[in-house]
C-alpha cells in the first residue's frame, strides 16, 4: 500500500487515485506515508488557489459553476473544495445538497470535494489545508468555497492566495461586511445579482467607498465587480481579476511570503487544536525554516508534546 | 481585596462593583476567589438569558435598544453583553462603535458590556460565559448579542436560554438560514424591517414554511414575528414571546437540563482550549455531578493536566 502513496502515483492515477489519497489522509493524517505525501505536495505547488466566500443565498454555487466552466474552457484543470458549514452538535455536513456543481464526472480536469467543517475548533474543515495542498500540486486552479459572514473571510484567507468575497445588493451586506472584516479585506469583491440594476450599482458604490478608507493590501487595488452569474455576465472579468492578482503575487516574492505565513499559522493552529494553549506554550518555537514543511513539523511537535 | 469578591459585595456595590469584578475575572480567571465567585453565581441564577443573533445590518442594535427599554419599563433590570466579531489577526474588537445602545449611565438597572471575541478557538469571547453567569445572578434579564451567520446561532445557544434569530426580508437569509442552521433552530425568529411590507410578509412566510419541515424543539412552536424596531412595532410581541419561552422552559425541568448541558459543553470547550483534543482525552470523565460547578471542575482538571 504505502509505496502507492506518492505524489506521482496520485497524479498518474487520476481522480480515483486522488479520492483514495484524500480518504487515506482523512483516516490516518499522522502516518508517515501521509506526512511524506503532504510534504512532497507542499514542496511542489502548481495551482493558484482562489477562495470564495460570502453569506448563504448570495449565489456562490452558480458563480462557482461559471468559474469552473470558464477555467476549463481556457484549458485549465480545476479542483474545488466546498466547505460545508456544520454544527458542532450535529457533527455532520448539513448542506449535502448545497453545492450543486454541474461538472462532468468523466472530465479528469475537474475534481470536486465537499468537506464538512468539523467543529468550531477546527475552523476550516480539519483537513481542508491538507486536501488543498495535495490538489495544489496536481491542478492548475484550486477553488475553495466557504459560507458565512465575518469569520469565513479569515478562514478562507488561511488557504487561498486570492480571496473573493461575494456580496449581495440591497442586503446591507456591502457596507457591514467591509466594516466587520476590515482587517481581512478580500482581494476581489464580487457584487452578485447585477441584474438588480440600480440596487446593485449602489451596493458597488458603497463597497468602493468603504474600500477607499483602507489600504489593506499594500499596492493591490481591490477590484469591485458587478456580476450576474445566471446571465453569465462578468465571469470573464472575475477570471481576469483573479489572474491579475496572481500576477501581482508573483512579484517581489509576495506569493512565497503569503504561503509561508499561511503554513506557519496552520502549524500553530494544528498544535493548538491537539494540545491547546498550554501545548503551544510548551512547544516553544513553532516557526518553519528552510526545508521544513508544516506537516513534518507537526509530527515532530506531536512526538515532543505527547506524554510518554 | 479577596474578601470583597463575593456575590453579595458585587450586588451591593452596584455597576461599578460589577465592572471591577468582571475586570478581575478577566485578569485572573483561575484565582481561587474568582472561581469561588463564579461558582457562587452559578448556583444562584436569577435572570432569564436571552440571546440575539443575525447578520450585520439586520437591525439588531435598534432592536436591542427597544428590548432594553421595554424590559426596563416593565420594571425589570437588564444586563447586556455584546460580543464583537473580531479578527484573529487584529486581535481586537473591530466594531467599537457597533453597539450604540442608548442607555442611561445613571440607571443602575441597566448594565452593558462589550466583549471582543478573542479568536476562533474561543468561540464566544473567552469570558462571555463567566460574565453571563455573574450577571445572571444579579439581574432579571441578561441579553447576549452575537453577529454572524451559521456558527453564531450555535455560539449564542451556548449561553442563552432563549435564542432569537433576526432575519432580514429580501436578503435570501430567511430560507438559507433555516437550511444552514437546521440543527440549531432558534426559539424565536424576528423578521426585521416589517415596514418593507410585502417583502417582509414573504420572508415571514418563507421562514414559517421552512420551520414546518422540522420539529427541533420538541413541543415548542417557534414564533415568527414581524418587527419594525424603528417604528417600535412588534417589540411587545417579542418580549411576550421571550416570556412564553421562559414559561415553557420552566416546565418539566427543561431549564435546568438545558443549563446543565450548556455548562457541561463549556467545561469541555474550556479544557480543549487549554489542553487541546489530547487534553480532553487525557482528562477522561468531564461530566458535572451534584454540586460541581464548571468553574471548579476546570480548576481541578487544569491542575491534573498541567505538567508538574
Amino acid at each position: 500500500m504505502s509505496d502507492l502513496l506518492t505524489l506521482e502515483s496520485v497524479r498518474s492515477g487520476g481522480k480515483a487515485a486522488l479520492a483514495r489519497a484524500l480518504a487515506r489522509i482523512e483516516k490516518a493524517p499522522d502516518d508517515t506515508d501521509v506526512v511524506d505525501l503532504l510534504s512532497e505536495a507542499y514542496r511542489s505547488p502548481v495551482a493558484h488557489v482562489a477562495g470564495m466566500t460570502g453569506p448563504p443565498g448570495v449565489g456562490k454555487s452558480t458563480l462557482m459553476n461559471g468559474l469552473i466552466h470558464g477555467w476549463r474552457s481556457r484549458g485549465l484543470t480545476v479542483a474545488c473544495i466546498a466547505v460545508d458549514p456544520s454544527s458542532r452538535r450535529s457533527k455532520g455536513a448539513l448542506l449535502g445538497d448545497r453545492t450543486r456543481l454541474a461538472t462532468d464526472p468523466e472530465d479528469q480536469g475537474v475534481f470536486v470535494r465537499s468537506m464538512a467543517a468539523r467543529d468550531r475548533l477546527g475552523g476550516l474543515a480539519g483537513l481542508t489545508v491538507q486536501a488543498m495542498v495535495v490538489m495544489r500540486a496536481l491542478f492548475d486552479i484550486v477553488l475553495v468555497e466557504t459560507v458565512g459572514v465575518g469569520q469565513s473571510e479569515t478562514d478562507v484567507a488561511d488557504v487561498a492566495d486570492t480571496v473573493v468575497l461575494c456580496v449581495q445588493p440591497g442586503s446591507g451586506d456591502s457596507l457591514q461586511f467591509m466594516k466587520a472584516g476590515i482587517a481581512e479585506i478580500p482581494h476581489i469583491i464580487a457584487v452578485t445579482k447585477a441584474d438588480m440594476g440600480a440596487v446593485a450599482d449602489r451596493a458597488r458604490a458603497d463597497v468602493v467607498g468603504a474600500l477607499s478608507l483602507s489600504d489593506a493590501h499594500d499596492g493591490w487595488d481591490v477590484p469591485v465587480l458587478l456580476l450576474s452569474a445566471e446571465k453569465r455576465h462578468g465571469l470573464d472579468d472575475l477570471i481576469d481579476a483573479v489572474d491579475r492578482h496572481r500576477g501581482f503575487l508573483a512579484e517581489d516574492g509576495r506569493l512565497a511570503r503569503a504561503r509561508h505565513a499561511q503554513a506557519s499559522d496552520w502549524l500553530i493552529d494544528a498544535v493548538r487544536e491537539r494540545f491547546g494553549r498550554d501545548g503551544v506554550r510548551r512547544a516553544g518555537y513553532l516557526g518553519l525554516d528552510g526545508e521544513d514543511t508544516p506537516f513534518r513539523r507537526l509530527s515532530e511537535v506531536t512526538r515532543y508534546l505527547s506524554p510518554a
